[in-house]
């Protein structure tokens, strides 16, 4: 008789933690994802604004688990779930299981507003990550172009909607990127000069974190010049502006870290879903009346002493160890141990020397809080070499103020230069602004660019 | 009076080197590129090959003339150029000059069969490089959910059209990543099993080196394992197969390393060109009857000695430092100095501890010549930052057999993973082949992939 096959969705921090804790168990493990590699989701903000290369923060699945014999990976997408055969259907092919885990995580939800994700994308994939550093590089070199003062402000106008680690962690490097990487590299404009404006439905920052905590990262931030509008709803998002409040901004860039929606592959298990599509399940993760699935990470919904249980990554690999305990209880007929997520303390970083951070009751701000951060993600980075890569990276950045990843990669989207071709100005392309970098022998190109 | 305006087109070896050698010169120049970065291009079949990062192996343009305040940089693509005029039409508007410097470079070819472009991709940009990345390593993805042998076979066949440097450097890579990097990954396949194939039309390898290094060459891809064709053209390219000499092998990647055609920019000049779209500039690279403008790289077509300057980076640089010091000449109405190639020498890397080098009349092969390889590659990096990313990666590649930027980063292209329908096989994933790196106890997925 054949081991019992558990087919796991997804590689993420779940998905991973459940292989690897099923290594030396008599089953035979089925991880797949559509990606070929795992993400370390934490930093995606450092490779949206040029401080890390993709692969620095990612790794192949099938290399991380590639000691694990029992393991198989495969680069497929699940596009259901047949609870009742048993079996996960694939854009091409099945598969079955006997124990199915889903771990497919969360994507961004635009609260009803689909059409603004073209206009405003999320951070959760590294192509994703790359879009986004993309359209912020291009930003600067547009308004180097514009001769237009309000479209030149507008190109160098970056609004970060959401205020959660995400959001404060963006608009922080941003705002250091603009101010310290890019300082001496344009003649037409001063870098400097970009306003990082952060919208939040709420009443503070990091809302999910203490008061006194959220308010030392609101210090933090207005200190770095990033300007922070609480309690302020993003109602429209034009080619250019953004209705935030009472209050027309114009912007061309907009980055959107505010709602979380869980994988659709939850609405296929027949079990009750929370208001942003998570799984409702049991005490132990599982599927109510299916006892062969569990769901962990993003895509579940436990309530724990009366809160939700937060979609972090501590959660995720939590939850894929107790599931690979339960499910090798569940092998043996022995009674399944009830999930329980343990706090290890959770921090978010404003930019260099800055950041807070909670572990238990005790809580740190600033540069002590910053030091803990560099060490904890350093450390919890997949794989040797990336960690080694990071800290490289980072050390470098830190002591020369400039960014490694700086790259354009795709074809310039007509949109992101075009303007209108009525205005006739056939002179210099003016170089206004900015007397302390670009110094006095600024050249007057004679480019005739309609502004 | 404002200073002479030079434009130059183009941020490669030629155009970065015009500008840096303008400097210190009255002079404003404009350097306009439609990518916002530099490109290392010798080492682009590394990144094709996982072994480097996109961002090691380039820099930003403005980053790396930000010092220089002569310079304005802009992010802009030439759509022609207008020599009575003296104007560059750009996509938008248009920029006049005094002197024109065209540096525009070239692109593959494909002999008349265009439509093998989107099969058999070339590696001339970053993009390229990643798109065959993606191939690469999505092949062997592909084979591991493959179980027709037959078509397993054609997923781990690769075809290399074309033995010149990166021909066989993208060879000799693509071997040592399947050999060594991807080993222990797989369960299905043994990516050893892998057959990397060189096609070439002329009777050696390397047919601008000596024949002595052309041997040499040709012995260490044979004790690598990749299979060479000599004196054999490739006349068909097909979803699965190509067409080489009498041969049909079945193959699903193919990269195409053979023809060069220089930029069409060269066509608005008014100058005779050669075959290949180069311009046939005089002895200062300047085109006939328009003294203002200058065109050198691989787009300039330069006769030297009775044989053509051949098209490298050596070239390129040499040609721009030249230009820039004639255009300054020509300013203050002196005779201008023709231009001459010097042979700094030329290598090529066939894998790990294996390279051939000729510096004038001494050849070097083996671990020597791949030792001076390194080394003048590595100094040559532009930006010391890419330096010691580069070292590093390397030591890390060297040491350990791996290979730091596996990524996938797109979506999966469905035609890539597709296959018949017809085939009937409900039970497991099967586990064929290779003994020796999967081990004994590899699962049986229940994976109903069709074949």
């Amino acid at each position: 008789m054949s081991d019992p096959h558990v087919v796991i969705l997804g590689g993420g921090f779940g998905g991973l933690a459940a292989a690897r804790a099923l290594a030396d168990s008599p089953v035979r493990v089925t991880l797949l994802d559509r990606q070929n590699h795992h993400l370390f989701q934490p930093l995606l903000y450092q490779v949206a604004t040029a401080g890390l290369n993709p692969s620095d923060i990612s790794a192949p699945i099938r290399h991380l688990l590639r000691h694990q014999e029992n393991v198989t990976v495969l680069l497929a997408e699940a596009t259901s779930i047949d609870a009742a055969a048993k079996t996960v259907v694939l854009t091409e092919g099945s598969i079955s299981y006997d124990y199915l885990v889903v771990a497919t995580g969360a994507t961004h939800a635009y609260f009803g507003h689909d059409e603004w994700a073209s206009r405003a994308p999320g951070l959760k994939s590294l192509e994703d990550a790359v879009e986004i550093r993309q359209r912020f590089l291009l930003a600067f070199e547009a308004a180097e172009r514009e001769q237009d003062p309000e479209r030149r402000k507008a190109w160098l106008t970056f609004v970060v909607v959401g205020a959660g680690p995400t959001g404060v962690e963006l608009a922080g490097a941003m705002y250091e990127v603009a101010r310290h990487a890019l300082k001496e590299d344009f003649r037409a404009i001063n870098p400097a000069d970009a306003r990082v404006m952060l919208v939040e439905g709420l009443d503070r920052v990091l809302p999910t974190y203490s008061k006194d905590l959220s308010a030392a990262a609101l210090k933090s931030l207005h200190e770095r010049g990033v300007e922070v509008r609480l309690n302020t709803r993003v109602t429209r998002i034009d080619d250019d502006a953004v209705m935030m409040g009472d209050e027309l901004v114009g912007a061309r860039t907009v980055v959107w870290a505010a709602g979380v929606a869980a994988s659709p592959l939850g609405r296929f298990l027949g079990a009750p879903l929370d208001r942003a599509g998570r799984v409702k399940v049991d005490a132990s993760l599982r599927v109510p009346g299916r006892p062969e699935i569990f769901v962990l990470g993003d895509l579940a919904s436990v309530v724990q002493d009366g809160a939700p249980v937060p979609g972090v990554a501590q959660a995720a690999l939590q939850g894929g160890e107790q599931t690979a305990a339960n499910i090798m209880r569940s092998i043996r007929a022995q009674e399944l141990a009830p999930f329980r997520y343990r706090d290890l303390g959770s921090m978010a970083t404003i930019g260099r020397n800055a950041a807070v951070a909670a572990i238990g009751k005790a809580e740190f701000t600033g540069f002590f809080a910053w030091l803990m951060w560099l060490f904890v993600h350093v450390m919890a980075l997949v794989g040797f070499r990336n960690r080694v890569a990071v800290i490289f990276s980072w050390a470098w950045s830190y002591v020369t103020f400039n960014r490694g990843s700086r790259l354009i990669t795709r074809r310039v989207p007509p949109t992101l230069l075009s303007h209108d071709e009525d205005d006739d100005q056939p002179g210099a392309l003016q170089t206004t602004g900015d007397a302390s970098t670009a110094a006095s022998e600024k050249p007057s190109a004679e480019a005739r660019s309609a502004p």
